[in-house]
Order: C-alpha cells, then sequence, then structure tokens
C-alpha cells in the first residue's frame, strides 16, 4: 500500500465514488460517471501533464525532434459483427482516429487480444483481416500484438485492445482547450449511425433496417482539413457518448460556450426514426466515423470545401459556433426557435456500443 | 472480404489451424500453438519488419532522430492479487521489460481497461495505485488510458492491456536473431517464482508457501548491463512458457545451438519442491522479473559484476553458452553428465498466469 492509495482514499468531496461503490455499466459509458471514474480512480495516481490535457491521445515531449501522439482504446463491442464493420475495423479506427485527433500522422499499432476459450478461429479470421484492411487504408502498421486466453465465460468472444503512435504535425496546436469565441462549429457528417447499426445488429429496433455504421479511419479527412487551415483549434471523434457528450467536453476543456443549430444538425431518416421509437436523442448516439471540430470562422468555408472533396467528409456542415457565453455550457437552438441546455450522457446508454 | 482473407483461408500447410478449429487455453500459453495462432492468425495478415523481427517489442523506423520501441501486453492473470505483486504491477512491468528487452529505454505506458461489472471500486483503486508505483519505480509515465465495462460474467474482475513505447539506445542493435557463437548465456536470477506464486495464490499448491512472484521492472538492470558492455546480442524476459520456450525462440531465431548447465539453473527451494510434486519443470514456469541474456564471453564477467550490483540482477549467473551446433536446438547438460534436449512448452500448463 502506497502513499498514493492513502491520498487518493483520503479525497474528500468525492462526488460519488465511495469506499464500498462497485463499478456499475455507467462508468464504461462515456458520460459524467465515466468521468469520475477516470478522475477518481485514475487521475490522481496517474496525474501528468500528458494526461490532464484530457484530450484522445497524449502528445508527449520527449528529446526527438518531433512531438508523439501516443493513444489506446478498448474495444469490447457486441456483438463482434454488425452493418458496416466489426470489432477488428472498429479496434483499428478507434485508435488512429484518436491520434489524428490530436494533428498527429498515426503511424504505428498495438493490438492487445483477449480470446474467450471456444472461439471460432474463423471468426478471429475475420477480425484480423479487417483490422488489415482498416490498417491499410489508414496507412499504418500493427507493428506489436500479445493474446491472451481465458476461460469460456470469462469474456465474450473477443476484446481487442489498441494503442497508437503518431508524429504531430509541425506547428499545430489542437486540443479540446483550444476553441475560440467565434469559431465556426464543424460536424463531418450525419449522427448516430454507428450506434444504431449495433442496435439493429442486436436485433433490438424492431424493424428492418439497411443502417450501416460509419467506422472508418479519419486521418486523411484530417490530413485534408489541416492542409485547408492552420486555424484549426479543436478536432474531436463524438464516440461514446455522442456529440453531446464530445461538446460538452470543449465546452468545459475551453471554458467556452458552443450554441448548435438543430436544424443543421443531420441526421439519417433511420436515425431519427429509430431514437424516436426507442426514447433515444441522436445527440448522444455514438459515432465511429465522425468528427467535429473548431476552426477560425474566416477559415469555415475552405475546410468545408476541402473536407467535401473527401471521402467520409462528403457530408460536412456548419452546426453551430463557439461563445464566450454561457462558459462550459452546450446550448441547442431548436427548430422551434427556443434554446435549451444540452448536458453531457448521464449514467449508461447503450453499453459495449464500441 | 478481402484479398487477405482469402490468402489466409487458401494457405496451405497450415500443421494444425482449419477452418473449424476452436480457441482452446493452449493458444495463450506462450508455447508452440500460440507461436502457430501468431503465424496463421497474425503474421499472415499483419505482416511487415517490425513484427517479423519476432521480438518482445517493435522497433520503427521513422523520420525522428531516434529509433522507438514499442510494445503491449494484454494481462488476464488470475487472481488479481498474488504474493508479491498484482495484475496492476504485472501489466505495468510486463510492457516496460518488453520495451527494454529492445535495448530502449521505455518512457510512455498506455493502458485498457477491461472492466467487469460489479468490480468493487476498492478492487480498482489498489491496482490503480500498484500500476503507478510500478511506473515510478521503472521511471515511465502512463500517458493514455481507456476503460471499458461489461456486464458480469463477461469477464473476471479486470483486464489491463498496457502498450509501451521507448527510445532505442543509440548504437544499441538488439534481437532474438543475435546470438553468436561463444556467447555466455547468462540468467538474471532464480526461474519459476512467479508461476509458483500464482498457483499459491489460488491454493493449488497443498502447502503453505513464503514464495514472492518475482514481477518487477528490469529497465534499471537492463541499463546497467547496456553501460558495461556494448557486445550484448540478446535481452529477452523468459515469461510465459519459461525459460525453456524464450531460449527455443532465441535458438530459432539466430539459427543457434544453446547449451545450458542444469547445475547452475538458480531455482527456488519452494519452487523445486512445488515442481516435483505438481510435476512440472520450473523451465516452463512463468517469470516476470528475469532476464535472459547473450553476450560476448569475453565481457561477460563484467556484466555479471554489474548486474550483481542491482537490485534485480543481483543472483545473476552464466547458464550456458551459444553454440554452432546443433542449429535451432536448446541442450541441457544435466547434474549427471548426460544431456537431454529441451524443447519448447507444448500445449497448456498454467492459464492465465500473467
Amino acid at each position: 500500500m502506497t502513499d498514493e492509495t492513502i491520498n487518493i482514499e483520503g479525497a474528500v468531496c468525492a462526488p460519488s465514488l465511495t469506499h464500498n461503490e462497485q463499478i456499475v455499466m455507467g462508468h464504461g459509458a462515456g458520460g459524467r460517471m465515466s468521468q469520475q471514474l477516470i478522475q477518481k480512480a485514475f487521475m490522481s495516481a496517474f496525474d501528468n501533464p500528458a494526461l490532464r490535457a484530457g484530450d484522445d491521445a497524449a502528445r508527449v515531449e520527449s528529446n526527438l525532434h518531433a512531438n508523439l501522439a501516443i493513444s489506446t482504446d478498448a474495444h469490447v463491442v457486441y456483438p463482434l459483427f454488425f452493418p458496416g464493420g466489426d470489432i477488428g475495423k472498429l479496434a483499428v479506427c478507434g485508435t488512429v482516429n484518436d491520434v489524428a485527433m490530436l494533428g498527429a500522422k498515426p503511424l504505428y499499432l498495438t493490438a492487445g487480444f483477449i480470446l474467450e476459450e471456444g472461439l471460432p478461429m474463423e471468426t478471429l479470421r475475420q477480425v484480423v483481416a479487417s483490422m488489415k484492411s482498416a490498417a491499410d487504408e489508414a496507412g499504418v502498421q500493427i507493428v506489436a500484438g500479445d493474446t491472451k486466453v481465458v476461460q469460456k465465460g470469462k469474456a465474450d468472444g473477443l476484446y481487442i485492445t489498441t494503442a497508437g503512435v503518431g508524429v504531430v504535425r509541425e506547428g499545430v496546436s489542437i486540443s479540446g482547450a483550444n476553441a475560440k469565441d467565434g469559431d465556426a462549429v464543424i460536424l463531418s457528417g450525419s449522427i448516430g449511425d454507428h450506434g444504431i447499426a449495433v442496435l439493429a445488429a442486436r436485433g433490438e429496433l424492431g424493424f428492418q433496417s439497411s443502417l450501416q455504421s460509419d467506422v472508418a479511419p479519419l486521418n486523411h479527412l484530417i490530413d485534408a482539413i489541416l492542409d485547408a487551415s492552420s486555424n484549426v483549434h479543436v478536432l474531436r471523434d463524438p464516440t461514446r457518448g455522442g456529440l453531446a457528450t464530445t461538446l460538452n467536453e470543449i465546452a468545459t476543456q475551453s471554458n467556452m460556450g458552443i450554441l448548435l443549430n438543430e436544424e443543421t444538425l443531420p441526421v439519417h431518416p433511420e436515425v431519427a426514426a429509430a431514437c424516436e421509437m426507442l426514447g433515444f436523442d441522436p445527440l448522444y448516439i455514438a459515432n465511429e466515423g465522425k468528427l467535429v471540430m473548431m476552426v477560425a470562422r474566416e477559415d469555415a468555408e475552405k475546410v468545408l470545401a476541402a473536407m467535401h472533396a473527401t471521402k467520409y467528409g462528403e457530408g460536412a456542415v456548419i452546426i453551430g459556433e463557439v461563445t464566450a457565453e454561457p462558459r462550459g455550457r452546450v446550448l441547442l437552438k431548436t427548430a422551434l426557435g427556443s434554446t435549451r441546455i444540452v448536458d453531457m450522457l448521464a449514467g449508461e446508454m447503450l453499453p459495449r456500443i464500441c
């Protein structure tokens, strides 16, 4: 037992984590409970500048002539295969995207597999092939890996944890903390596709759907964006917790307000229908091939044009702006003209969506 | 379905993996079946020079002024706590050691957590504190992390996958492929401690034991070794599959013979007793704080002296030599004077030992 442990246990004002509390599904949902878990359980122990920045990837200083971006993601999506993708594609794209969101060129991935005894070899082959295909598209190499097997019933088919290393573009400083008053907020395409596609694969929609997950590597899109403008302040992929949660994180990190225009939010009709039926809000549904960004207003149009010329940016639109007030808040101007607060995801929503 | 998949499926002469085969525990044991799995399922898809080198960490060329070492390890040890360590310490040391075994200075770690619903928060706190403590001792930062939660029964408490990035020492070229005829084989201490300590924690020994796992970060020991000699050819930590498996890997990679002297092999009396009772051979039991190395014979004594001056190298001994023949084989000269072949671990031995 180290001093650190005692410090953690001695911390007062922990909003929710007491000594006997257990991990619940909400801790993995990417919303507030996840943040509390990170703050209480991990940040207090691991605290360092790179972690503290709170971005999807860590930019690390070194004695090298460039900064590296390093990131990791564990993947436990259920089911393993869903329309438009599978756990392997997800594991590669998730980490490629996290590295790229720092304005870095992803170069190298690692992959740690936890396999359940009894997993059909063919399933593994398909997943690995899918990883390879996604890595090729992204232009990254999977340079290290590890495999563990656990007894039947101790995992759910397979879990994959990837880590990624990239080199940060020179002169680029992108962070969730860098949103500026007046910045345009650009979204690269429709929201909620991934989450609803996975629900469909679970048979939970109650109707036939042709919807595909949007899972995709976004690093080439980001290259196009950064080539078009040197005034990109924030890049983030709204995964678990959805766009609402990601924007709340940025509003908090930057201590800025964000005002969204509901009418401009692109939502696929099938996603809208599913959400209406199931009582979900597309703003909280996970995406795996979308990014949201803040860019100086004067560069917004040329960035949009550059995005429209790419495969994964065709549907890019301006969805709002960064405002000085109310600091740390996300507001939505509804189609009816009223304005409501958009909070971050609270508790659990769709478990094991990625 | 990509061309890669078709190529994999079309591969002939796969020694054991057929279309309908399932993952079994042996695939995770670190021996031959693991190698086959890697060859068949992963190497064929991900093939690149860094993976092909077959070392514990990947040395990756970049446009930077130094080479990076990148590695990953998934950890599923059962139970989570055992004499001398826990899954957190293991997760940090395992990856630190893999990076360091390339002659690199480990700098940055990532950690992906898969948590089972219902895990006591206190357990997580202890594990995280243990990670922090091990990271501090090793002098590395955990710069990125991710947490997923799965339903009760879909994991076993928690699993941790770490990845590590380090900078390779200038002028150093260390690889399992570099063993040279006449090299001394040095082992840093007693073998089998980790595996038997975990068995003790499972209550499978049938007697009380004071044995502790040897889990430890070895990067400072490696610094001392590399400061002492510029003729270090191989560094490897004999984890899953034990010393026998690691030496077989090196013999194969280097296409050299290795001759061990049984009388010099350090085995703790309690490990020896446990192995005798349970029918195990300490050569196949996992270690988590030991390294085996090949160094030019003329530097062996000064390397030993440097090792003896460090915390984790006190028990270092010369256990054998590299020989030109028989190529790719490990031989053991027994205490009785006979010589037997030491093969790599076949099939499953101790599941979830790390």
